[in-house]
Parts: structure tokens; C-alpha cells; sequence
């Protein structure tokens, strides 16, 4: 992995937290890899040290090896003007890495185009072809086993996961952040995007990513979480997550302040208070591998910092757990928690 | 449909109501279209009325049109000797109706076979091309919709939504019967296979069906249930399939003296007491379309009839809820349950 250059692929999205979340992802996570990011709504700025340019053209000047998409839209298919992108990429000797639903390698004009240009067409959603449902290996991993969930998708799940990983590698635990979705896949170089599978097989593709995870040498484990578990478009990949991963621990990661899910039709889907939240993952737990709710993640980006300190402290007095933003005020105290140590 | 005169491919497990209850569920709600049914390990018996055949060639006479693919194997995985079988069908002019996973209009050998001897292969589980994620359609469906939920896979969902289906027509009310699976969908000659979509379709398929539902003219509409909810391999369809379907009202099933999900590795896997899973379910339900648990329905196969009166009322002491066997007792109690004359 050390050889890639990203152009970040997030025309009209660099800066969005939903539709972007991939590209901000790999732009706080790999930042050392990206040497661009496309967008013509934001030519010209510098985004956290990396240039923004308007055009692939623009971008060749950073040598550039891989063209990597970095929105993510609902049901996951391609805009049309997005063809022309990545045209242009494919024409420039790029290698694309793409997250969404659709694959390229499976679109004849871009694979033929590929294949003239000798660049790769990396699907980072396609699922392994030999998966199978959860066999009950998962209960046999050694180590412990924490996962992310969450009031709402895109609230901060994965990096919450990424956060308390790297805490824990810097106190010199034998960590390992497993990647479920296509921006942790860009940001760790392997996983599976569970949310791509049959469904029938969700809960073994989690099964396979902690039996791997404890082979690479984890014992403790961040499986990154997706969905959340009243989300009306999302939920069943939620749960088949939660029982193929078999947690331990689990964090509740939530957005101060969010009452009610996003982007979701057919609403308002208020979202439960976190007491509930809590008792209600910790009463969905396989009885044979019961889990915790051991600490609450709060995302206070849209928040003072008295303010965000004032809902971490509510979320204690509502849950009696240890609240934290980690990456606000670092992962530490989390960590603990997860520890036994909070 | 009235056409179609079916040869029930069952090999080894025609008379298994778990890995044959495709075979099963075909011969107890469409036996007037199956002519015959393929078990070696049986042949020579009449079941049902039906007679069972040792191979292919046996079964001719009794003119079939189709073959149908009977039974239901962990994974979806075809078993090698079955393909043989299938050539021979093939080669013998039958068409294919297919549920497992595996798709056999995919396999190159077979597809050309088919072509040869001008056969048609329906993968009955094969998505629709153009799914995608919810979008709150489902909302908008006018009538009741009631879905099937239980303690865990192969228990009756199915059965139970088709008698309580059957009840309601009877009544004069346009019910219908909304198939989620692969044995719903050769009863009903429609549906869509659940777990067979790609795991962030899984509502959007839910809803589509419940519009569908509506289209064809229900207003009663009786959704089959997959899985369960505390299943280890196959709880994220469950999740997805609730949400994703919005029922207003449940109906709780379960295996009359099951105290563990059968089948999944890792277990013992205990089944929670039926009262817990009610609170569940309802906690569960998306705030925006609360859903109720209305009724219980027991299988009590593998009871005596003084057995079996005495667990209904057991299960009524436990819930509060009306509870009873629908294919031993009838259905009008249940369905007067739902209908709130309970």
C-alpha cells in the first residue's frame, strides 16, 4: 500500500460528512497517501494540506496512481457525469478503488477502457465469492470483541472504531480496527462491506472478518459498526453485524443533539432516548454471547465546547456509563471504559 | 399458472419439514399442480396422494411440465449428485423452478443444456434487477399489514401466514398472502426471495412487496416472516424484513416445546421465553409504525391433542395474547385476533 498516490474522487461532496464520508475517512485516516482531491465546487482550496483541484487533468501534476471514489450515495449508484470521471481517470493510466454498489470491473465499456489503458478496477464492496452463512467459528475467536453501533448511520461509527484503535496500539495492545464498510476497506487495505453480501450471508461475512481480524494478530478487536438498529432503510445489516460479530462490548456512538434519523423517507423517525438505546442492544445480544454497552461515543462537531462537555456529561447522567468524544477530547477515557479500567 | 404440472425434486428429504419444507409447503397449499415426487430413499409410497418416483425417467408418465427443486440446504449450496439430476430433467424436457441460492440459469453447462433442449431454468430467488433501499413507499400502503415473526427458522411462518391468509378469503375480505421466500414464491407465483438481495436492499425489497401487496388488490395483507430475530446466522433479514415491510400487527410463532434455535453452530443457541420475544418485537418496531404482537401461533406437531391444548393455553397464561395451531385447530382464532375480535 505504501506506492499508492489517491486522487480523492468527491466532485461536489469533498466537504460533505454524509455523501463525502468515505473521502473525509481516508483524508483524516491516510492522509499521507492522498495527493489531491477532485471536486470543481472547491477548486483551488487546500483541504487539511491537500489540494483541491477541477478536473483530472488538474490533478496530474501530483502523480497521482489511483483514482479512489470517495462519495457514497443512497443504494449506492453511479450519477451519470461520474461515468465521464472516471473515463478521464482510466484514459490517464489511473487505477480506480470504488466502494459503491455498482462495480466497475462489471461495466463492459470501463473494464474495456481498463484493459486498453492497463489500469486496475478495484471493487472495494465486491463480496468474497466463497462466503457462506455464520457457521459459529466467530464464538471461538480468542481476544475481545468491541463494536460500534449507533443511533443513525453516518454519525461517526467507524471512526470511533479507528480512534479507539489507535489509542490502544499506542499503549501497546495487540489491536486491530477490522473494516465492515468501503471507506474503512480504503483506509485499513482489507474487509468486507457487509452491507454488499446476500443478505443471508451478513453474518457470516462478520464471522470471517473477526476470525481474520484475530489472525492478523488482533486480540482486541474494533469491529467498525454500520447501520443502526431502528433505522428503517439499514437495520437488517445492523443486526446481522451485531450477531455475526459476536461482541463482547459494544460502544453506542450517537450525535449530540440528533433527535431524529437522517435521510430516511417516509419519517420522522425519532430516535430513542440513549437509555433505551442501550438496554435495547444489550437484550438483542446472542444469549450465548451476552454484551455490555460499556461507553457512549458523542459526535459534538456541531456543538461549543462547554456545550459538548454539558451533553457528555448528560449522556452519563442518562446512561451511567463513561461518555466521550474521542475525537474531540481523544480516546482515552473510552478506551478505559472498554478496559474495565473507566 | 393452471398449466403448470409439477415434478417435486426432494431427493432424501421429501418427507424432512426442515431441509424439504420447499416440498412440503408445494404439496400442502398447491398439490393439485404437483403430479409426482422424486425420492429415491421412498419411492414407491403415495404421500398424500402423490406418488413418489426413484428417478426422473419413473416419473414420466405422469406427464410433468416442470420440475421443481424441493428442497432447501444451508448456504443454498446445490449438493454435486443433484446435478445429474437436473440434466436429466432437462434432457427430458422439463422446465426448472429454482430457490436455492445458487443459480442455475448461471451455470454455464446447464444453460447451454437448457437451451439445447428449449427448458426454461426460473431461479425463483434471483432479485429483481432494478432493487434499491427504502424510501418510505411502504408507508404509504393503505389496509393492515400483518407480518409473521418466531422463535427461530422453519417453524411455520410461512404455513401460518398462508392459513390465516386462506381464513380471511374465506370471509370475503381481500386478504392476500405477500411470499418473502422460495417456497412462498412457487405457492404464490410471486415474491421476492428476502434473503437473497444484496443486505442494504433488504427493506427496499420488504417494501416493494407490501406495494406490490397492495397492487394486486390487498387489503389485508399477510406477510411470510424469515428467520428470527435472535437467530445467530439469520437474524439480519428478520431485522431488515420487519422494518423494511412495516406491519402494523404480529403474530408471534413458535415450535411448541423448542427451547433452543436448531441448526446453528457455536450454541447452544436457548430460546428467550415467548413473553420476552413479544416485549422484543414490540421494542423493536420502528417508532413511526408501532406494531403490536396480536396472537400466538403454536406448532404443536409433536404433541397430543390434550398436549397441544394444554401448551395453547400455557402460552396464553404467559403472553396475555389468544393463542392457537392453526393448521391442527383452525385458523378463525387467530384471525379474529388480528382482526381485533379476539
Amino acid at each position: 500500500m505504501t506506492d499508492v498516490r489517491y486522487l480523492l474522487l468527491a466532485e461536489g461532496f469533498s466537504a460533505d460528512p454524509h455523501y463525502g464520508k468515505t473521502a473525509r475517512g481516508v483524508l483524516r485516516y491516510r492522509r499521507d497517501d492522498v495527493v489531491a482531491i477532485l471536486d470543481s465546487t472547491r477548486a483551488g482550496e487546500v483541504d487539511d494540506g491537500v489540494p483541491v483541484v477541477g478536473s483530472v487533468n488538474d490533478a496530474l501534476c501530483f502523480n497521482p496512481t489511483t483514482a479512489l471514489v470517495g462519495v457514497a450515495t443512497q443504494g449506492g449508484r453511479f450519477p451519470p457525469e461520474w461515468i465521464e470521471i472516471l473515463k478521464s481517470c482510466i484514459a490517464k493510466g489511473l487505477d480506480i478503488e470504488n466502494g459503491l454498489h455498482v462495480f466497475l470491473a462489471d461495466d463492459p465499456l470501463l473494464a474495456e477502457l481498463a484493459a486498453r489503458y492497463k489500469v486496475e478496477l478495484r471493487d472495494l464492496r465486491r463480496p468474497p465469492s466463497d462466503l457462506s452463512t455464520a457457521t459459529g467459528a466467530n464464538l471461538q475467536v480468542p481476544g475481545t470483541i468491541v463494536l460500534t453501533v449507533g443511533s443513525d448511520c453516518a454519525i461517526g461509527k467507524m471512526t470511533v472504531s479507528l480512534e479507539l484503535d489507535r489509542e490502544a496500539r499506542s499503549r501497546g495492545l495487540r489491536s486491530i480496527f477490522v473494516p465492515t464498510g468501503q471507506t474503512g476497506i480504503a483506509i485499513a487495505g482489507w474487509g468486507i462491506a457487509v452491507d454488499a453480501v446476500v443478505s443471508d450471508f451478513i453474518a457470516g461475512a462478520a464471522e470471517r472478518l473477526v476470525v481474520e481480524g484475530s489472525e492478523r494478530g488482533g486480540e482486541l478487536l474494533w469491529v467498525e459498526g454500520q447501520g443502526a438498529i431502528l433505522h428503517p432503510v439499514y437495520s437488517g445489516v445492523t443486526l446481522g453485524l451485531y450477531h455475526g460479530s459476536v461482541p463482547h462490548l459494544l460502544v453506542l456512538c450517537h450525535e449530540a443533539g440528533a433527535t431524529e434519523i437522517e435521510g430516511a423517507g417516509g419519517g420522522p423517525h425519532p430516535i430513542p432516548p440513549l437509555r433505551e438505546l442501550v438496554e435495547l442492544h444489550e437484550r438483542l445480544a446472542l444469549p450465548v454471547r451476552p454484551a455490555k454497552v460499556v461507553a457512549v461515543a458523542l459526535n459534538t462537531r456541531r456543538l461549543s465546547e462547554d456545550d459538548a462537555r454539558a451533553a457528555l456529561a448528560a449522556a452519563t447522567a442518562e446512561t451511567g456509563l463513561p461518555a466521550d468524544d474521542p475525537v474531540r477530547f481523544g480516546a482515552a477515557r473510552l478506551v478505559n471504559a472498554v478496559l474495565g479500567m473507566g
